[in-house]
């Protein structure tokens, strides 16, 4: 079996350089392998991000190699788009062992290579390391033309709460486990590689004098509406569930409560959370619907302490911490 | 012994961001804690680059966890800045196990406080994931006002070559190990904490004109030569050796021979190799000197097949491959 090792560190860069190929626009003078890379920017505004992940801890039973590189692109393209932003190009860093196969290399590098086409950026730029636990780091770079991108912090009183996305199947592992959640065909179709409606960059982009808040759910869908609660010092009343996976209903054995809990629970959906100033929600939705991103109209802020309610209860959710684990909620 | 574990991930990022700060430019309207960061373009053009390190690795015996956070942060600034770009913010991913001590994470956070401010640039966002083995990944982003930033693949017949700053420290180390190195206390001193001229960005983007290639010493000097030689497909004759440690005379017993060798080899020493037109030397000449950037002028390129040589011999060097470790020249 041929390892990192064999090739060492010049050729394995050749190998993702090779599959996932790199793109110079006009007027671009720098490309691989030069250290750093040359842009000119495509709007007035930058929109930057990094997010790192531990390559096993994003393997799901039935993900492969070239499934983690997808959601990795996934995940940091995912937060610029809930900015207004139109991704651009990606940097990646990879840690990997010596002995690591060259076969889930080139896995990991045709995911990428999936992802970077799938939401039309380039891989610009990267760096290579040993490491006994591999690992995968990507920097997203984009533009728009948004004057003021929304952060987490602007939700009043009065907005409205649109999720995007259809959710349950994450929640399902957080729930439930792998062992349980890996028997639905459902849950394996759903998670396998999570999708970013990159079409919602120009929703947001256009829309961004009445959004006063969004936030990607890469955490969860509770976690998310909760950050955004207490980030904007607000309080959300949810009335109605959010899209969720049909499956759910029997999983759940018809019970609401159940239904909604798993559906806030889970993470890397990457639906978006938009906090709307009622002024401009039929825009919004006009715009939702025109590029078919499925949506739903689930609550409002309200006058009250933050924090997320779900009818007259507080709403309950499991939550992933990096270094505490899951918590399960109440 | 308080560990991230106790904190929380939440808290772990707090903690990083209330050390090292975060900085908002005028215009500029998201910020920590959003996932992703917008700003306004300061020069016409873009320049990123993306570096990871294992932290175990950076760790030299002498280097504590700020010198580890100080050489994340220099060596990917020290990419933008050798393409002539000003480097402006920073953005970190890091992986850290649940039982990293709170003490180590507060002195990354201090020694990557010290190098933010030192090349005058901001943290603008991170990530945090959990890592049996620790590491680190930095992104930045900077500005340049040259049309045409200096490649690896410019080098032409003719050209000088050009290189900035002050050799041997890091060859000791890889030649003789560390714990001979650690004897010195000039090693330890120049090791440390290794600097990017941060001036230098201001030279290579005024002198665009006139320099044909440009490449920062990451990975060693010799390897650096022999990398701009091997992507220009060029040679390079050098006929004087670069500015090296004093320390380095009497550790080589005053073979030059082994003065050059040592000079050659190590790495993380960032100063820079600049391939120069004789039409623009004197005006590059002129700026390093005007910046007191310390630099020799070592050799020029010839015709002939790529290679470098240092009079007759081909040069000889130790350089360090992510995956197959050192190795240590003939």
């Amino acid at each position: 079996m041929t390892t990192l090792k064999d090739l060492g560190e010049k050729n394995v860069i050749e190998e993702i350089a090779r599959i996932v190929g790199m793109r110079v626009f006009k007027g671009e003078v720098l490309s691989y392998p030069d250290d750093a890379k040359d842009l000119l920017p495509k709007a007035p505004r930058l929109v930057v991000n990094i997010d790192g992940y531990g390559i096993e801890r994003l393997r799901l039973p039935w993900r492969d190699s070239s499934d983690v590189g997808w959601c990795a692109i996934t995940g940091s393209v995912s937060d610029i788009i809930v900015k207004g932003g139109t991704p651009d190009a990606v940097l990646i860093a990879l840690g990997l062992p010596p002995d690591y196969p060259l076969l889930e290399l080139r896995k990991l590098a045709e995911g990428i290579k999936d992802a970077v086409s799938y939401y039309g950026v380039r891989l610009i730029g990267g760096d290579t390391n040993s490491s006994s636990e591999p690992w995968i780091a990507v920097a997203t770079i984009g533009f728009t033309p948004a004057k003021k991108p929304p952060s987490r912090k602007g939700l009043r009183t009065g907005d409205y709460i649109v999720v995007t996305g259809v959710y349950g199947a994450m929640g399902v592992v957080a729930l439930k486990g792998v062992e349980v959640a890996g028997r639905y065909a459902w849950v394996v179709e759903k998670t396998k590689r999570p999708v970013a409606n990159k079409e919602l960059s120009v929703v947001v982009s256009s829309n961004y004098r009445w959004i006063t808040a969004s936030m990607d759910v890469s955490d969860g869908l509770g976690y998310t509406l909760l950050t955004l609660s207490t980030e904007s010092g607000a309080r959300i009343l949810l009335t109605k569930p959010p899209l969720y996976e049909p499956g759910l209903v029997d999983e759940c054995k018809r019970d609401m409560e159940c239904v909604i809990k798993t559906a806030m629970s889970g993470g890397e959906e990457y639906g978006a959370v938009l906090g709307v100033r009622p002024e401009g929600l039929s825009s919004v939705l006009k715009d939702l619907e025109y590029y078919q991103i499925p949506y739903r109209l689930v609550g409002r802020v309200v006058d009250g302490e933050p924090g997320v309610f779900y009818g007259d209860k507080p709403l309950t959710f499991a939550s992933w911490d990096q270094f505490k684990g899951w918590n399960h909620g109440v």
